[in-house]
């Protein structure tokens, strides 16, 4: 103990506190932009096959992070989204990934081949990218929309859902979001939900609509689009395209994700119908950079955008990251 | 309580009884062959979706069924492959999957587009059929091999290696089963294990090299192919192309899998290098039937074949399966 007690504040650190002491970039073999399930799940096969892996992002658990309750990831008859991303994190770290909860804000690609990554919690250089970065909600473009967010305007129902025990809400959309966001708004006691599509069908699972329709505090309208929202200082009425109006307390918009490529854009990634093409190997054009999850072109139809689906990819994506960084050693000798 | 037992025995059967009281096949929306990880999550989100579902298959949990110790499916720090399957499995069954446990003999696409599913444990007819049967265990194909098969001869090692305590064995194989095979047997207390590579290199996870070097029991040996098994009742000799040999107790063939792809073949699903050809969406060439899992196209790189990427196309195959049924009954009406 008495040894122990005389080294020198230099002498203790371990290996990551040593490297945060650096002014420079960390380096690590690996890096992995975005903490959802794909992203989560690459951290974990990159990792355990021995290479150092940095993960970075700001939504933790992706979309998958904003669900209550989950049921259709096999092995859990039910978790919610951090719940299970704690696990996912969790495992990954054990086997040495860095995560850290930071913004990107660009990412360079070097002379060298590597990737200069920049955020707000440091900057880190790699020799191979899997840009896992999903989606963020999409906006439905009306009058009033804007002016609501954080007044009755939200874009997550399982985040929002207890500020709206006895109120009366609108959820807009069609897809499983809605229809759980529906789901849970029922559970904490809203008044009256309105779960609008603008279609004439809604394209969850069908279980959804089942359990919707047992609730006495659910009303399902379809053929309804949303043109304005209307109120004071609050969220008080909603204008539909056939002319109709309801009034109520708040606003759902859970109409789909728009993939984040921008930084893929930018370290001029090829996309294919605004999602990051890959090959089956989870490969982009841009030797070094992979991708894998929701932004990926492997999965266009919104329905397959599952976790089962990201845990998939995000696997492939790791191996492929791997192989190439092997490829590098054998270059280098 | 008097009156439920004045019930005849028929008025008191459910659902399922009353169906395996005809002589005819049962009808079900989708077939599913493979209990799996492929299988089973296909199983769950199917059901979930509404549709009716058989799944059969005899070896439950697939080749994950194998596994002792899993560590890399995300969401379990360590969890046996039967366990998971048992999560799996009642998952599904909780959304109405039907499991039997049986032997598929043949499988007959009928006139009306539907499929005649035979098997020892009943017959169904299904208007929607997914493929999820995965590999069985490659044998070595050298003299003395089939001889010895349960008298030292093996193909799992997580099965057998309690067999083996105190005893010294060959372990054939570079992959990750072979890996964890040979730990397995380390674990155990083999006497010693040569974990044995035909090549000059290990093609398994990085982790499990430096684990098994980390064992007193366990001697990696390269570029060594087993020529010969010889014993008397049992295995006493192992030869190699080397013209060396090795005095061992048993032998672990873990040298890959040979995909399951007969029923597919006698249906005319097209094949890609021995493997079940399919789409981004699952699909194979004939219409109604749908693939999953490391009997698939999509994963030719053996070390990709994991549960994670079984489970994403699991899904994939499943919702795919369901917008076919839906578009069924658009047609009938």
């Amino acid at each position: 103990m008495v040894s122990m007690l005389l080294l020198g504040p230099t002498e203790d650190l371990d290996e990551e506190e040593v490297e945060e002491t650096k002014t420079g970039p960390i380096e690590k073999d690996l890096g992995i932009i975005g903490l959802g399930p794909a992203g989560l799940t690459a951290a974990l096969y990159a990792s355990r096959s021995g290479v150092s892996v940095v993960e970075l992002g700001l939504e933790y658990g992706g979309q998958m992070g904003l669900a209550a309750e989950i049921e259709n990831y096999p092995g859990f008859e039910m978790i919610s989204g951090i719940a299970l991303a704690d696990k996912m994190k969790e495992q990954a770290e054990k086997f040495g990934t860095k995560i850290v909860f930071g913004e990107v804000s660009a990412i360079d690609k070097l002379e060298d081949g590597r990737f200069h990554i920049k955020s707000d919690m440091g900057e880190f250089i790699v020799k191979a990218l899997i840009l896992a970065t999903g989606g963020r909600h999409r906006e439905l473009g009306v009058p009033g929309e804007k002016d609501f967010v954080g007044r009755g305007m939200s874009y997550c129902a399982t985040c929002d859902a207890a500020f709206f025990k006895k109120k009366t809400v609108v959820v807009a959309g069609s897809g499983d979001a809605a229809a759980t966001g529906t789901l849970a708004l029922s559970d904490v006691g809203a008044k009256r939900i309105y779960w609008t599509s603008r279609s004439d069908y809604l394209k969850c699972e069908k279980i959804y609509i089942d359990r919707a329709k047992e609730r006495d505090n659910v009303t399902i309208l379809y053929n309804k689009q949303i043109t304005e929202i209307k109120g004071t200082n609050t969220i008080e009425e909603v204008l539909f395209s056939d002319e109709t109006s309801l009034k109520v307390d708040g606003v759902f918009a859970e109409i789909g994700a728009i993939p984040n490529v921008e930084l893929a854009d930018s370290l001029g990634v090829e996309l294919e119908e605004g999602l990051i093409k890959i090959d089956d190997d989870c490969k982009t054009n841009v030797p070094g950079i992979f991708s894998a999850g929701d932004v990926t072109s492997k999965i266009v139809n919104p329905l397959m955008r599952q976790i089962t689906t990201s845990t998939g990819l995000g696997t492939i994506a790791a191996l492929s990251a791997v192989e190439y960084l092997q490829g590098l050693k054998i270059k280098q000798h």
